[in-house]
């Protein structure tokens, strides 16, 4: 039987998993449901990271040796899990050993690049930021959520859209374009009539957003990225470009390795790449892939299998082709 | 039998009434638990606004015949309530009428002025400003809560005290004194381990702040007022004063009227208060006493008594005799 592993990126809303040959190949594919333990609970993520396994497995044919599996997710992190027990509780449920928990972090450093030394910047609805030295992460910027940092991401982005927003419709604001594009967001649009002063819809608008947890308010952030040449939106987006930039200054210094950007905000379309490039001019800068290849590539680096540029590129291609739309249970495969 | 009426402040914590004769003697007081039924519920605070009412009528030896009661809190304006059914509940329960509730902006406003044009910044936990015209409150600016607005509060300070601490914590700001004094808060220190690159009591700092309901980081504002000469505090201080300034900015434009000053953060001792005395130099600022004081001159307004200056004199003098600390039930008086 040809040796291979198990790689999986389990995330907050799907989880994939994919069997690698030691050389690269990849032998199956598998998809499910979320598979964050923390958000979902952890009897809902091993069954997800389960089912994907096992999906991976079948398309495979079953006919390989797992010597080694790997689970990447939001809170792993050097062999520490977001939830104790969950290790053991996938053995258990037949993911074969043995078996490593690692930051969704590294797996989205190591979609962009192969280097063993490398830094990644993360934005989506939050933002991270992590050095990796020797091929572990060595160090980590921000993350530290909504309340408390995330500067430049998604929610910081959203957040700033709303209360541009209330304070356009409050007199207290610059008027801007995004006022019409929030509040169409909540279905609302602005009236004649007044409350106190203020156009009474600036009401619903506050209850509608004090109704949703906060972290919804990141749903905003792509208005803002549609309007970058009005005056608000503009001072928004150089504001998170800002302190993004802070973010990886303060990671990385003058060290000139090469840095992955990965998350939706800062894709090559996205109006923030722009001021982003501009920022990072002189760094070698990469795009993030899928994160499934960089869990595939940090799989294969665990049983010291090689995992050069080619490897890489293989992996990275090999996945883009078998990612096309499945059903839940993988039905239409 | 004299004709009094009845002047109800229902806060988010206590609620205090006043009989007082129509011409200004306050002829007995009372104080009970949490009255704003949004916070509280409507049947808590119902009891608390009726137990209130009974002892300042017990006080007046229940010799005056009550022509109207007025009840003052957040969320009520020019005869809306901030919950369906409060009036008939509390006429039910015993609350002389005809009965009104207005707003606690409004008893903030004549708490330090009896004039019937000004305006009132009110910044404690939130921030809310209001023009007050012909004695109403015809115009708000802000009070839009945490997460919307409240620029320049307690919780906006608060808030930006714990980023600041975060930051320097992870890397990413400058160094403050702040930190100590808001990982003090949460019972932590620094410590000389760290965790992928970062002190590791960053960890337990989140943790302890994300496990809380965001609201409470206003508690952190009192620790940069301690620090006005720290120069990332200071920098906290200046946006806070530059927030309030244009909120009341928006309002007043250049209304040459009297602005009343309200809230712990920007009492004549804060280092708040400095900053906004520069930039509200040129205005005829007043500084808020008891709200009760404000509610009972609202209510003999009401009736059509005389409510000048005088007699808010010596409304507000007779409450600062009456209002020694009492127990719950007024035991002690």
């Amino acid at each position: 039987m040809v040796p291979a592993v198990i790689a999986v990126d389990a995330g907050g809303t799907s989880t994939r998993a994919a069997v690698v040959g030691l050389t690269g190949d990849v032998l199956g594919v598998g998809r499910a449901g979320a598979g964050n333990p923390i958000s979902s609970g952890v009897e809902l993520a091993t069954a997800n990271v389960v089912e994907a396994c096992r999906q991976a497995l079948a398309q495979s044919g079953n006919s390989e040796r797992i010597v080694s599996s790997l689970v990447t997710m939001a809170g792993g992190a050097n062999g520490s899990t977001p939830t104790d027990g969950l290790v053991a509780r996938l053995i258990d449920s037949g993911v074969p050993g043995p078996l490593a928990i690692d930051s969704d972090v590294l797996s989205a450093y190591f979609s962009g690049s192969p280097a063993s030394e490398g830094a990644v910047l993360i934005v989506g609805t939050g933002a991270v930021a992590g050095r990796i030295s020797d091929g572990l992460l060595a160090r980590v910027a921000d993350g530290l959520g909504w309340l408390l940092g995330d500067a430049g991401s998604g929610f910081w982005i959203g957040r700033r859209a709303a209360i541009a927003a209330a304070a356009d419709l409050d007199g207290r604001g610059e008027p801007t374009a995004l006022t019409d594009d929030v509040l169409a967001e909540y279905g609302l649009s602005r009236g004649r009539r007044k409350r106190t002063g203020r156009p009474e819809v600036l009401s619903p608008l506050v209850h509608e957003i004090y109704g949703r947890r906060p972290i919804e308010l990141a749903r905003l952030a792509p208005i803002v990225l549609r309007h970058p040449d009005d005056p608000v939106a503009s001072l928004i987006l150089e504001g998170a470009a800002n302190a993004l930039t802070n973010t990886i200054t303060s990671l990385l210094g003058d060290d000139d390795v090469p840095l992955v950007l990965a998350g939706g905000l800062i894709g090559p379309a996205s109006a923030l790449h722009d001021r982003m490039s501009q920022r990072l001019a002189g760094r070698h800068c990469l795009t993030a892939t899928d994160g499934l290849a960089g869990a595939a590539l940090m799989a294969l680096r665990r049983v010291g299998a090689e995992a050069n540029q080619a490897v890489h590129a293989r992996l990275v291609a090999a996945l883009a082709a078998r990612t096309l739309p499945v059903g839940p249970l993988g039905a239409s495969r």
